[in-house]
């Protein structure tokens, strides 16, 4: 489906990232609508030939008629937008999304949507540290991974044209994991560092440190400039995978202190050069 | 004493710092000696000229002259050369050294050593994730911190001295603290640091997570690539100053690991804010 260029692609919500999709996709000759909550944006949109036609209501042409329905929202939104307004979908079109989290999303979406429209849902792990549409940009899916998680409900029809828009995005990894798998990994990978980077930023305020600061605090805390309204939703909404994943550094890093206290020092190295060994697999390729 | 050009400086422990010191003092006019321990490093160091001549023993002739001794040396193994040697070094000079913790040392070397040679402690903060003098370089100090630990036993002289040779090796701040204030802005700023990304990068194991990983987690964990024998013995020359570093930051993590629990949204939410606004601090000026 997805290579058919006479296919309709409507984005709801059109901020960095429905933006950035907006911007690839309307390049390879899509026809691309938009629906999103600030006229400006639409406007924007308009004027960089980003998307065809746009709106800020619930339009119903433009909605009965998309082939492919990207949601680009905030994970609450976009699970009331659907219960309000999947009446509005065209039978046999195709939804996806872009939420940052999985298992608490992906079942309720699926379980309450039509028989005649599949959700199928994705990850593209990409973003800056600006947002709206006039910060978007084809060059952020480059180097980047995106992950589709189906489930039983699937079809694999479904599931090959969600990876192919992944490629068509231009990320270099497409990959698929189960929602409980994505959950766990985000939660280690993604989330975690966040838990870290603020918990650093905010648990020593004496003052005058940033006089001091050197490359290894700036690296450390980069991420501690967060969106608070989008992180804490994402948070809450991966609650259990995340709080596991607290409770692995949290019993590692008392692991480490009391090395210290007993002045392990054979243990801290071991500690260390396990560390080294490891993040060498992590480096990029 | 320092931009007197006629003044002879000796460097104990010829690496990547030492190395580099003698890069940039070189270029000055200095006549600069090493003792370090392999030939391989005085070889280089001469073809390069970076020294005018250097030994792997401890030449009484080379120690005896030199006005200026710079110790680059692990923490033990600088007290114990003080230790052994003290009486080679010439009366009237002036002795300092680029140790990363100082409660643990200063006060320690300047109750043994002789009256007639004064010890300024210096910290540079600088660095790289590569050792030996083949990797020295006079581009490591620009933009970094040289932080002089005077005690009371320091003579003003000696104090200047020691920051006009933080400024002569290009360092854009030159600053001092007392030794227990610099352990725990150390404590806080790069032990701390160096703990997380160890946990980090130890305290989840599961396979082919670097399939995933994003810019965040990479961030986070440059600096889990870590010299074990070097920081292991720092962390433990800084034992009282990091562990109360670590307990700050494992108590404020319990504090953002209980509000996920509860899902305090606007608790999570206040912590990212403040989160956010002490991360502008610190942004590279």
């Amino acid at each position: 489906m997805i290579v058919d260029v006479s296919k309709k692609i409507l984005i709801v919500g059109l901020g960095l990232l429905g933006g950035s999709y907006a911007r690839v996709l309307k390049r390879f000759g899509f026809h691309i609508s938009a629906i999103t909550k600030d006229q400006s944006s639409i406007d924007y949109a308009i004027n960089e030939n980003l998307i065809d036609q746009g709106s800020t209501e619930l339009d119903e042409k433009i909605i009965g008629e998309a082939d492919l329905v990207i949601f680009a929202l905030y994970p609450h939104v976009f699970v009331e937008w659907i219960e309000k307004n999947q009446h509005l979908l065209k039978s046999g079109s195709l939804i996806t999304d872009v939420t940052g989290v999985k298992g608490s999303i992906v079942y309720k979406i699926q379980d309450m949507l039509r028989d005649d429209v599949e959700f199928i849902a994705a990850h593209p792990m990409a973003g800056r540290e600006v947002s709206g549409v006039e910060n978007s940009s084809d060059k952020i899916f480059a180097g980047a991974n995106y992950i589709v998680t189906p489930t039983e409900k699937n079809t694999p029809d479904a599931i090959q044209n969600c990876m192919e828009l992944g490629r068509l995005l231009g990320f270099s990894n497409v990959a698929t994991l189960s929602p409980e798998e994505h959950d766990e990994m985000i939660g280690f990978l993604s989330q975690l560092t966040h838990c870290i980077a603020v918990t650093l930023m905010t648990c020593n305020d004496k003052e005058h440190m940033e006089n001091f600061t050197g490359d290894s605090f700036r690296d450390l805390t980069r991420i501690a400039r967060i969106n608070d309204l989008m992180w804490s939703e994402l948070f809450v909404a991966n609650k259990e995978a995340l709080l596991d994943q607290m409770n692995l550094f949290m019993d590692k890093f008392i692991e480490l202190k009391e090395m210290l206290e007993n002045e392990d020092i054979e243990g801290m190295r071991k500690m260390m050069r396990y560390s080294t060994e490891r993040r060498a697999l992590f480096d990029k390729k």
